[in-house]
């Protein structure tokens, strides 16, 4: 029922990606004059696994981490939240990535400064991986991310997609369309490749830009993403408008909330996390529903994780409204 | 004439409560993840006391707590702002009582986690009291936590109320209902009890309806209250539209401040002692005017307790706007 | 092979006890002058639980826990390092038990401040154990603090000992007396009960003497307790001595190492840890050189949980010196 | 090409005035119940070094300090930043002065807490000065807080203003009133002797008030001040509006941004280095536009000094808008 | 029977003195490298007094301090202990005292920066004080520090110990020799005026040989100091060694204890404290046992001011040792 | 004069390697389990020219860092020392190596975790230095860690060596084994090529055993290293028995102090930059003298670099001793 009675429950959800420690700078200062960090895990996709878990889904992570202190300290944080961490790649060689956070404030924007050349999970190849693990479940989640990492990653990623769909494992993908890592060209090559596999796909509207190579009004950007690529279940997020669901020809539009922002990174994760939840549990309104009150809640806590409490999330979709509860 | 120098003076008002240690997370992050807690002082009435000597008008403040640590550290943090607690109620058994908040951020509400039952508080007993220190103040401060903490505190405070009146000691009541401690119909049946005896009553416009068993237009409500209670003077607080008064069939609206909120909780004890303070030395009006002053200053400090200057108070109270002064 | 690794392995060890959450002033502070804490697990058997992980024997925590934040946090703490946590009692009512430390310095002493009356730990019965998960393991690990908590705990500790020994899963059991918790008398009555159920019992000189009711010369007493009660191995910790083992007649010393000593709590469970290891893959001798280099390792980091790294008990065991690796 | 690259040009703007410590507590705490500090650099005539040195623009400090810890952490925090500090004077007596500051909320004002007086900076005489040093620059910068510390430094800004403007080195001058510092008339007096020797003006519209003795509208302000002072390039701070500039009779308006401010202090100082940078490199337009982007980032850090990212002030004042870089 | 009980009981010690603001660097930091400072009270006489309530005596503090923020900081942290601070006087001019303290670390010393120059404190003069306050005590307690900070100081100090006397206020004078506050030659001037007004002296050996101008051995300086001055009652503190008290030509030695020191700022007023105590409740043996715990026990915690346990003092004057209480 | 005087004197002193950034979790945290780190600059030759400073003797300090907020950090860090540096090396790729320190407590050892692979430091050629700026100093600085990072690195290393020698520029060597970077075979042919161009040679006795080949006694090893490599002057430092000099056959002994050790990082380059001043200013002996205070006084600081004050080595060297200075 809770997030701590999932232990010995079957993995539902395989979210597969690389984690890195994030280095984050107290909330307005400048890395460059900055001599206390904050270390935290970052990675899109552990923070869908977490996400699910919160919400009691359970979920596994699988990502490729070097032998030493700082490896095992991410799968030790990833581990605290019940996920299942059993099936993570140990390399022998390869660091783990690292990123630094400059936080921003307007008109300064938020920055993200990668040192992740060279990480053991750039390294990842389809042979390291256990896929009886990933096969039995009944969602794999993967991003857009992966495939920027290197040529490795995006043939792995490919063969997640294909090998789970055949498996009749449903793949659900988030573009994450990440500029500082690859070209919008090297991305659109990608993603055409991978869309065709997917079963449940997120973007956000310059993702889907990214894809069709121009610009449409939103629905027509859907059914124009549908049809070029087969994904029948999509979901658009919007930023504070919300979210657009399309599904087999409909629209399905949830509105956002009013949120005083903590922190927005990871926002599209959580957004993931309970989309997955809701959609699986019932149908893609219901899934959007929890998304988007996922992704409220993420940006109201300062870490990347989606730290929420699943009690606010269901007073969220069930339209209650409380600001003290005493 | 100033906060530091009221340590000689008569205590003019004494309030009577519990008073507990709040641990507090850094401000956006959820207990459940976190492991650095700030530990302050919780508790409304020792809350009415330090406003009081912020203001210079000196209190003393009552309550029970065991021979321990955590018990003196309580009364150190009282005394320090010049409260005096020399008729504080020592026990050889039970606990401190403890909560833990968390701060919320829309759509995250604030909530508040007690673990105050077993508290020495929730044993004090009329005849622990030190009746001499109580009868011969201007006025005893009681709210609506204290009779809803156990039998023998109801029973207390019934006391306190009825003999200050006749003693001819004025009695302050803030209603201050606690869904956390007790039922709406635990806290009406004890809310008739007490109205009768009370000289000066604060409440929001939720704890009138619990009162009144319905819901009226603010005014009306007010009418009502005076007419089933006897109570003639009523302080109505209006969250961010300031506050209402009603003396003897007149009414008196005091208009809010635009308040940057750092911390919420205390703003009503605050108000009170502002109101105490104005309404003792002028009129209700103006006692509104110090206590919503007093409540929006509260307001832009970290701790429960109302840390205010007294110079910033005199300035609001007159008028006077400042932003920068260099 | 590491404590990541041991994730899906079989639990073979089951450690059953309260976990508490510790709260901890900076070094050298007096809590009643201080206020911010660190909040961190505090527990006997978890920490026994965890120093297998790090040494990579797959454990798993049992205890009673009431559903709320504080309870979320101990397990996700528990689990971050793997331990199984799949077979916690869940409460609905009860509270978590805490604890102030107040960690001194000579002549001050470290001083301990309890407030853990009314825990969920204390209701734990026999009939809310997982006795499936509890029997299959190879050990279960039990200590004097949870006969001491009520005689409900009483009772449970005793049945789990009776039924683990004859279910042919093997008991390890730590006196650990704790003043502040019960009397020298109702302990003794206690030990004297539990004691025939033991495999494997770690004591202290005054845990001894408490038993046998008189003070004997270490061998005379360990032969004494082995005489009186069956316990056939026995390891006695000694402090910076080390340890003197005793199995069936025979005695083992094992010397202490030089330590820089930051808490000393937990040391006693983390030898406790190392003792179960080695004795398991070969024997009391080994068993001994581990516990007593992970009791010294532990004394060096600020927490009371074993956060020890594996290398560096090796590194002991194996008798090689280092001060500085770079 | 970037600040670290200008070690060893030429000292093209030369910075005078005080520098002090500022101690301030976290962001909402009040001073009397703060026992944590921050002590960092506060003193607007190096802001403003600081500021050109983060354009690429070559600037030294020059101050009078104490030879002690105080005086020496001083003069490192300045050259961190690359400026240049070799024409500093070292005094064997007086202090360092310092300032507290208690941040505010509104409708709590920000306060400033001066504990100024016998500082070593109220004693720099003219003669003390390295005039090669001062007269080889490009600019000298001038504020009217330097005259407001004593008689002799009234009488040094007067010297320097006088002697730079002879040696064909332009004068910057920023009015910077204080009225915890001198009264409205003294501060006339000393603007009115100065004015006449300086080259580029910087004012607040209530500063120019107290120069002419009345309130004109801006544009009728800035005329006046022109014709009376023979200020022939003023630049008029309009907070949140922007800035309005006036050269030879020409008027040129910037509008403001939308800033998220996290400390408002030193958001002028950051201008005058934008002002300085803008307008040496180009014109009085672009000065402006330089001057109120480095204001607008300056607020979003929480120190004094205008710790800027260049690319931020290129990105904006080339009308570049952006929220999130990753 | 606790500090917390002392509030309404008669001030029995009044202490006399200066407190200034201390700012100190985490443990073991340079100022010239350091940016965060803890501001805690530091001052001899407040010492005493706070030491006096610890075990139980009632004291107050009288001073002077300019009313601002600062000021009223350091009465409420006095007044936190219980002691009475109604009689400081307050002044409308003048600033808080402050000193910087770098703690050091073997071969490094621990140094005192003071920037105590133009306090109010150096200004308080005789006619301020509260006679009936002061000489309605049982004691009064001045230390060398006070004559070392003005001329005006000096007078005040001798005044007090004079009066004092006539009324039968026994006069407690600890030596205090500071080298950056005066000569030698000044001191001895200072020290020969007071010390035939005291009736309880505390010394180091250095402070006596200061006083008789050459280097004795212990035991004839202290009869050196008894002949020449008057003093018949001494207790000369001997840093590790204990203390040597010196009553009527009779000498009583008492050891010191194995400290783990933390802070060795304010040993000697927790010395103080203890000796009167001691003193005044039995003899001078005692007195010296209560000393030298005191002093040991202040030597454990962070802060100036003697946060000592009572129990733990009278565990160590009972001759009872634990290291941990469990 | 002091420190901060030194910024427009000729740079005598050039310090040649990488500086990273070293992440270090609070002391006796586990990297494992830590999330709070200090970010601090680590590089054995920018400390010895931060020593020099220190001392009054002008540095710079040449490395080759990439244009981003990391390496900024890393310059800004070192001249706020008054280190020049306008000779370092800018480059668009590569990346700031960093480490991580895991501080130990015995027994377990202090750890380093490089993660420098992939630095632009790596790719340092000799045709990028500025040769003008290295040959119109007195001395130049290199340690056997540069060497160790690359074959560029290597024969980088050596040419500076090389065109020093041949300029009259004197060379200064620290030999630095580390184990985590070479092996001993690697590192004994470099430092064989490396020796002959020294002029003076800084070695613990593992360095001097690594380049024999074999071990010696010391003095025996000491006249073999002159031998065989052409060093004249070699100081071997002999950790807490002091240091060991050899210059044309002769001997001087320096014993060491009695240390309170907060970090030993860095002490040997501490070591070298008094031994640089002292030995240019009068002569080995001394300069030696001026090593042993610098290490001694290094190590009771917790960053790696030597923030010392001056006058506190002038003390030591002067052979006064000093505990509490107030």
């Amino acid at each position: 029922m809770t997030a701590a009675s999932t232990d010995n429950c079957r993995v539902r959800v395989v979210c597969i990606g690389e984690t890195m420690v994030m280095f984050g700078p107290p909330p307005h200062e400048l890395i460059e004059y900055c001599s206390h960090f904050v270390a935290l895990l970052g990675g899109a996709e552990a923070n869908v696994a977490i996400g699910l878990e919160r919400l009691g889904m359970h979920a596994g992570w699988v990502g490729k981490l070097p032998q030493n202190a700082l490896g095992r300290k991410l799968v030790n944080e990833t581990r605290s939240f019940g996920v299942d961490t059993s099936a993570v790649v140990w390399s022998e060689t390869g660091r783990v990535g690292t990123f630094f956070v400059e936080w921003g404030a307007a008109p300064r924007p938020l920055v993200t400064i990668y040192d992740r050349a060279g990480s053991a999970a750039t390294t990842l190849a389809a042979d390291e991986l256990d896929w009886d693990y990933l096969l039995s479940a009944e969602w794999v989640v993967l991003t857009g991310i992966t495939p920027a990492l290197s040529d490795t990653c995006r043939a792995t990623t490919l063969e997640i997609a294909c090998r789970a769909r055949q498996a009749g494992v449903r793949v659900a993908f988030d573009m994450n369309y990440r500029s500082l890592l690859w070209s919008r060209d090297e991305a659109r090559k990608a993603y055409r490749a991978l869309l065709p596999h997917v079963d449940l796909l997120v973007a956000t509207e310059p993702d889907v830009e990214i894809v069709l190579g121009k610009h449409l009004e939103r629905r027509d950007a859907l059914r124009a993403l549908a049809d070029c690529c087969g994904a029948q279940v999509i979901a658009m997020t919007l930023g504070a408008e919300g979210a657009l669901g399309y599904e087999c020809g409909a629209f399905h539009q949830v509105p956002g909330y009013d949120v005083q922002c903590v922190n927005r990174l990871g926002a599209g994760d959580a957004f993931l996390a309970g989309l997955i939840y809701g959609f699986s549990q019932w149908n893609l309104r219901r899934g959007l529903a929890y998304g988007i009150a996922m992704a409220a809640l993420k940006m109201t806590v300062p870490q990347n994780i989606p730290l929420i409490n699943r009690v606010d999330v269901e007073r969220l979709v069930a339209g209650r409204n409380s600001n003290v509860i005493r």
